[in-house]
C-alpha cells in the first residue's frame, strides 16, 4: 500500500524533511531517526510513512519492516539491554499520534525505560474462554 | 530459517505444548497466547518460534510476523488503549530468556503498563555526529 502522510503531523513531516531530524536510516516504508528529548544515549524511534494514529491501523507490509529495522538499531548501538515500546493512545503514554516504535537503550538503573509491573494471578475460566472464542 | 526451539526453554516448551497455555494464534514462525501474570485483562505475547535471547538475535523472517500478529491481537481485544513492550536483559526488565513481545490493554491509570519516562535533553552534536556515523 502506497504510503500516506498527513499535512499537519509532526512526524510526517520529518518524513518529508520539513522538519529536520537526525536521521538514522530510511526505507521504502519507514523512516528511523534519534529522539531529540531521549530517555538514554542512543533512544531511537522508527515511524511508518504512513500516517496513522495507532498500531492497529496500519497495513501489514508497515508493519512488518519495524522490528526488523529496530533490530539493525540495537545491534549497530550494540546495547546489552534494551526496550522496545510502542504505545497506543493518551492513557497508553502516547505523545505523537503517529505509531512509533522506541529504541531504548537501558545502560542503568537510572537511566532508559522504567517499567511499573503491576501483574495479578490471572482467572484461568476467563482466560480459556476467551482463548477458546478470540478471532484473529 | 528453520524454527529452533532449546530443550529447557519455558516458551519453547509452551511452543511443544509440553507446557499448557491459552494459545491465541499460531503460524509457522509464531506463537501467541494469554499471560497468566497479566497486567490488565487481555494481556497477551507473540513469541518467535525461534529460541533467541534478545530481539537482535533473530532472523528477520521472524521479527517481520511479530507486530502483524500484536496487530490482530489488538484488534480482536478491541482496545483503544495499548502497549507494546519487548524487553531484552534483565536490566531492562526480561524475565523469560526467549524474546517475547508483549501485548497489554490499558483501560485505567491503574491496571496495565505504568511506564516511566525520564527523559532528558539531547545533545545535539553528539546526535548529529552518531546519526553521521550509525551503520545498519
Amino acid at each position: 500500500m502506497a504510503s500516506k502522510l498527513a499535512a499537519e503531523c509532526i512526524f510526517c513531516k520529518i518524513i518529508r524533511g520539513e522538519i529536520p531530524s537526525f536521521k538514522i536510516h530510511e526505507t521504502t516504508h519507514s523512516f528511523a531517526f534519534f529522539d531529540i528529548g531521549p530517555l538514554s544515549d542512543g533512544h531511537a524511534l522508527v515511524i511508518p510513512k504512513y500516517h496513522a494514529e495507532k498500531m492497529h491501523e496500519l497495513p501489514d507490509e508497515y508493519l512488518a519492516e519495524a522490528m526488523p529495522i529496530a533490530k539493525k538499531i540495537a545491534a549497530a548501538l550494540g546495547s546489552e539491554n534494551y526496550n522496545i515500546l510502542q504505545n497506543n493512545g493518551r492513557l497508553a503514554h502516547q505523545e505523537v499520534p503517529h505509531v512509533h516504535f522506541h529504541v531504548i537503550p537501558k545502560p542503568n538503573e537510572k537511566e532508559g525505560l522504567t517499567i511499573g509491573w503491576p501483574a495479578k494471578k490471572a482467572d484461568f475460566d476467563r482466560l480459556k474462554e476467551r482463548a477458546a472464542n478470540i478471532k484473529l
